[in-house]
């Protein structure tokens, strides 16, 4: 695990291409179960790691999915694809194209990007409601 | 085509599961270089057709996917899985589990019903902002 809110943590995937995944904190089996706000944040986190993961690693394509069909937990998996990666076109489940080759650039620095730009977004909020009158 | 607003439409996958794809009008390369409002908009349809999707086929569970590696164009596809199904519990992009038998409830009705459920969503939504004072 490389961060975790209130509502969601963000782990990565044991891959040779840039890939992590998003979980509630609270298991949910399906996107539609989870509350608004948890929804909403999951997003907003979704969207983040894509926009981070496109700044560093400038790839062909993102891909994302929430399957789930072997355990029935809400989560999101967010890659980004390179020509010259293992299964490219085709997704990260299907048929293997070849022995991927990809030289990538240091991947503990994009996770001290990406946990700084995650902080920003989600830690530099105003925490619960104060009192009004405060 | 079943379903259009003036930010994305929706259309069926040909598949033995039930299986639609959104697209936004506008093309984008990626999810998060479409404007807010059209993510808004794209997010609300999928968890409308997820639900309508649970409703209607009480799946073991839904699938979510963006991929779009052959044609970078930004879409997603929502899949209701069974256990009896050609692929299950691989994602539909993985290996072929078995001849799918599946006796699914008439697809016309559900399409029916979605599309009632999208109009109520999209299209009884006050329209341009009016005048104040009226």
């Amino acid at each position: 695990m490389i961060f975790q809110t209130a509502t969601f943590y963000i782990e990565w995937e044991d891959s040779a291409v840039p890939w992590l995944k998003i979980f509630t904190n609270e298991p949910y089996k399906e996107l539609s179960l989870a509350p608004k706000e948890i929804l909403d944040d999951l997003f907003r986190a979704l969207l983040l790691i894509e926009r981070e993961m496109i700044a560093y690693y400038k790839p062909a394509k993102i891909n994302i999915a929430s399957f789930g069909n072997y355990l029935p937990r809400l989560h999101f998996h967010i890659m980004a694809r390179f020509e010259e990666d293992s299964h490219f076109p085709e997704s990260m489940w299907g048929r293997k194209q070849r022995e991927g080759g990809l030289k990538l650039p240091d991947k503990a620095y994009f996770e001290k990007r990406l946990i700084g730009a995650l902080k920003s977004a989600f830690q530099d909020e105003p925490s619960a409601p104060a009192s009004p009158q405060k």
